[in-house]
């Protein structure tokens, strides 16, 4: 299969995510259903021409129809609808999806999926502090990560297609990563980072702060507006990967209370340096594209 | 005292922040002179136009005329510089600073300093992730906090000089706080965010995680490069508020990770309900300005 303006294409779900990829797509040409159960998120893309028709129940013929389906559902939601509905998958379809954690849904969908039809894991690192289909906005994939997420079971041809969507959203970097090492990257440069964010806003009434925020605090903790639903649901999917990552801050972070109590200030300056160091080449990364 | 263009200024270290203070009361008028060791910071404030004449060493002319002198030095320098050259000053003179942590070197220099001149303290809380004059950018106190750091023994009148100096420098916000009361927010909303940046970056080989970090990532590490001079001194001499918000906060983080290891799922949704919540009175605050 080649991605091309002829192939049906239909999203599952049209949140902030579906939605930017319904939005993207149509205005490449791409012909977009989507099936969500919210009747006003449909009529809104319908409106907005993000799709051609949209289904507020499971629609058998658009189903059935897709050459390729995006699920961009929770991960919970996500798998409970392949398990209920595969038999109405068109042979040879291409599956993929957002869901930003892998090694829980993966394995689980290419176990009991049909042989005739193929998923393939796709992590759009994109997102918004608002949701919803009304805040869809495909400029967020620009600047952004799409990792592909194979394993041993994916064909070329359903890793080239993945690849060819991440492409016509003309996301920033395109990259692959097996499910775990997929979980251990996102635990930390993600999950951990909300969960610090969190902590930052929950440990202290810090009401009486807001005069005083610089810069600095309002950068940690912009994040910190969280969809509770999605977040703990990923934070729980992927626990084993972010307790670890949060273990390794908590000791890096208890070896930095040591060194200020002790006034070990060789000690610190070096961290200092380390820190300094590594971030100078993400930035300098940044400034070679 | 009034805060006119007849006043003579002195500003004693010309790294970025003073560079800066000479950049903006220059460009308003006033008659700024410098006292920096650095040859090369002197002759490019002076052909820059941040000030009019600079020395680099003690010029008794300069000192003894000033009206107000600004002090711009590592808190440890600074305390000393005044205790060596305090016979030199202008009877009536205030002098003020901008060193980030307050309670160690108010007293102290109050305590000591005679009678006829006095310091008053301020904190323009503003920076930039480079330094020296060279970097000096009167714009980054535009959208900045300023706050006065009196004590009892300070005058209604040189606390009128300091706030005048901030309002002339254009400060988005002057505010005025205790030695105390300032040193704990420092050391949570500015201290306790550059602890949490570094172990962000040293507690993790990171370096293959450039190509995946996300906007969180890098808004939480930004202030990871960092002068491990200047700050690891401000960290040792705010060394007990700072380990006391450390303390909050890790109790905070280890509160959210057993939640999660506890599958305590509405705990955690409750955190990240309350994070929101009290991070939207901080957007909310800046749409109101």
């Amino acid at each position: 299969m080649k991605l091309d303006n002829q192939l049906k294409i239909l999203i599952v779900g049209l949140g902030l995510m579906g939605g930017s990829y319904a939005q993207g797509l149509s205005r490449r040409g791409f012909h977009v259903k989507a099936i969500d159960t919210n009747p006003d998120s449909i009529s809104f893309a319908e409106e907005n021409g993000y799709i051609e028709k949209g289904f507020c129940e499971i629609d058998e013929n658009a189903v059935g129809e897709a050459d390729i389906i995006v699920f961009a559902l929770y991960p919970h939601v996500f798998v409970k609808w392949i398990e209920d509905n595969q038999h109405l998958f068109k042979p040879g379809a291409v599956l993929t999806d957002v869901t930003g954690v892998k090694e829980c849904v993966v394995y689980k969908i290419q176990e009991m999926l049909r042989p005739d039809v193929e998923f393939i894991a796709a992590h759009p690192m994109a997102g918004r502090e608002v949701y919803g289909v009304k805040n869809a906005d495909e400029s967020i994939f620009r600047d952004a990560n799409y990792i592909i997420v194979p394993t041993d079971r994916n064909t070329v041809n359903a890793i080239e297609v993945c690849k060819a969507i991440g492409q016509t959203l003309e996301f920033n970097r395109i990259s692959s990563l097996p499910p775990r090492a997929h979980d251990e990257m996102i635990g930390f440069v993600s999950q951990l980072t909300h969960c610090i964010a969190i902590c930052l806003m929950t440990c202290s009434k810090s009401e009486h702060l807001v005069d005083y925020t610089g810069d600095s605090f309002r950068d940690l903790t912009r994040i910190a507006r969280i969809n509770e639903d999605m977040w703990s649901e990923l934070f729980e999917l992927n626990k084993t990967a972010l307790l670890a990552q949060m273990d390794k801050f908590r000791a890096e972070f208890n070896e930095f209370y040591r060194i200020l109590e002790s006034d070990d200030i060789e000690a610190m300056k070096e961290k200092m340096r380390q820190s300094t160091a590594r971030r100078a080449l993400f930035d300098k990364k940044k400034e070679d594209e």
